[in-house]
């Protein structure tokens, strides 16, 4: 039975991630420290509905599939923490055999603070996502070069690493040519957060590992995932993973349909010219199983960019007017002075073939698409809060 | 009269800058928490003769001269302690007038662990190296962004960003061309160890701040400095800089000229072929000196490469076996397996122009030069500790 652990298993990607690979016969491990929780309740941004603890939902899980995902509550910044994965030492929250489940063949690391809005709060928060995301990174690392070099590291990056240069972009690496002579480069990077470039120095310190020690890592750029349900939540309600629609934690397809619903005009930035690769959280789960399946070399810093299709938020707006309408909602749109600090009309045009290579097959936002997810968000329409939808973190 | 703030005013450059500012008229605050001491002490590495904590200096450094230095002694990964250097709320721990010296026009930025190897002893060491300079850097570009934006950052940086790449090194940054479209990028940068990756990390933090919030900054992207004594520590002898020759906070040439002093044989790693740039630790104060009088623009990230000339390693210790042999000692050269993964041999052509361009006087690696470092060193000859030379830190 292979074994893999998910760090970050309590959050959006991390849960379903977990379930996934449960009913595909792994041992599955899930680790958090219910940070993305705790903040969400720290600045008072509502969720959709209520969403049982890790243990809690793994013993749903039990029930109702008869499969075991062992949970870890437990800080991954702290290297010990970290460290007990690979040597034992680990002691598990909840698990039907609490005996130790070994070394794993795989890892995949979402236990990073995700939002850029987040990250730009105040000095505190981009402290905490500095250190929060680079500790974790460089205790995994070191775990893995002192106990385990064959496990393969599926770790998350992001599109926004990019930014958006005005040449196309490349999947992780380009070939320069400069002054007759010639190299191979990681991709220039440039983000527009803390956050965002939180990323690029945990590429940075997984190259410089896979140069020194022979790691295997795959580097998932992602783009913003949009989504609630998985094959794997539809078992059972409470098996639902968080779903954020405020400006802080929400990403945006999940933020305007929910906007949509509860007649709150969609908040475009400026003037909408922002593009961005997306892809549906079904796709996301794809893409970790195909990068597992395929795992890295030994000595690979192999990265994906992991993006379906591409859509300014000006796009994304009319489409969600347009679903909305047909389902009967009335649909504004609201220009406001962008918060953020980025071009508003840019060039772009990213690759995105590598993981179409390895077999993920690619689902689109079509209306079909947003349909459904209208109608989940509909479920819940009573619950949402509209005083959290927009903020107005300046950055 | 300007006042300028050095971050890391303990350490082997900052103490000597801290002296070269107040000589020349300005206000100058010095800031340490005294971790790289604590370091030396902890990992039991010798210095070649004790140095008087910051107060005692600062008072020496005032009977001989009628100057006052401000020291506090301080922790800048907290966030607190930094920003008390904007709004007031700083205590002295050693001053003439201890009012508030008001916001400095100039930050330099000194304060992280500086040593490649200590970066590499254990997971710790690693992550100590990581969190204290990114939170350092970061609480410092809070701070500017929060109360001072027009406040100059002089910033250390390190040759080490950019590795040895196979295309000429330019001074930060790089026009590319691609696929008929063109973009200016940071320079690709990859470093070979957690400390050069941490300097990365900290110029990728900083370029956003400069995009976002129009800071001011310049990068001195330094090479290994050597040297001992400046104009103004000849005025005391308590008045010298920290000087390290082991190989965790020893720096290349003054290690070699220490263990010719002392009979040990020179410890060329492999090949010897790793070339690097280097310079006099009076041009490092020359060149943070010429970077204070000519401030980058708001919105400017300027970067120099701040050395004055390249030697492959073997070429010092020849360098350093020719003046020692004139001097009288046995120097022998000893190749040992290389304790770092690294290119022995590889192209290395730096562009380093822009120092020279602001005014910097360059001086070189001369015989007389070095002759004057041998005997220096050799004042100091009976505490020099054969054992904690080489401790074979390995990558």
């Amino acid at each position: 039975m292979k074994h893999i652990i998910i760090l970050g298993g309590d959050g959006y990607l991390g849960w379903p991630t977990a379930m996934y690979f449960s009913q595909r016969g792994y041992a599955v491990t899930v680790v958090d420290n219910y940070s993305r929780r705790n903040a969400c309740t720290a600045i008072d941004v509502g969720m959709l509905y209520p969403v049982p603890t890790l243990q809690e939902r793994a013993k749903i899980w039990h029930e109702k599939t008869g499969k075991e995902i062992k949970v870890v509550i437990g800080d991954l910044a702290d290297p010990e923490v970290m460290r007990g994965f690979f040597d034992g030492r680990v002691r598990y929250d909840w698990a039907i055999d609490s005996t130790f489940s070994g070394i794993p063949e795989t890892i995949v690391h979402y236990a990073e603070q995700p939002s850029a809005p987040y990250s730009l709060m105040n000095y505190k928060t981009a402290s905490f996502t500095l250190s929060n995301n680079l500790l974790v990174t460089n205790n995994l690392m070191f775990a893995v070069r002192d106990f385990a070099r064959d496990t393969h590291i599926i770790k998350l990056g992001t599109m926004g690493e990019y930014g958006t240069p005005n040449i196309d972009i490349e999947e992780g690496w380009l070939e320069i040519e400069h002054k007759g002579r010639k190299g191979k480069f990681l991709f220039p990077r440039q983000a527009s957060s803390i956050y965002h470039t939180s990323k690029i120095m945990d590429t940075d310190l997984l190259w410089f590992g896979v140069r020194m020690w022979n790691l295997r890592v795959t580097d998932l750029m992602q783009g913003p995932v949009y989504g609630m349900e998985t094959e794997e939540s539809a078992i059972d309600s409470r098996l639902k993973t968080i779903f954020n629609y405020d400006e802080v934690f929400g990403t945006v397809v999940n933020r305007f349909i929910t906007q949509a619903v509860v007649g709150y005009p969609l908040t475009v930035y400026g003037k909408g010219g922002q593009t961005r690769g997306y892809l549906n959280i079904d796709d996301t789960l794809q893409c970790v199983h195909m990068s597992e399946q395929t795992p890295a070399q030994a000595g690979e810093l192999r990265i994906f960019n992991q993006i379906m299709e591409t859509f300014s938020v000006s796009q994304l707006a009319e489409l969600t007017a347009e679903v909305g309408k047909q389902l009967g909602y009335t649909v504004a749109l609201k220009c406001i002075d962008n918060p953020r600090k980025e071009a508003e009309e840019h060039y772009y045009n990213p690759t995105y073939q590598g993981l179409i290579d390895i077999g993920v097959k690619p689902h689109y936002l079509t209306h079909e698409v947003m349909t459904g997810m209208f109608k989940l968000v509909a479920q819940h329409k009573n619950s949402i809060r509209k005083d959290v939808i927009f903020r107005g973190v300046r950055w």
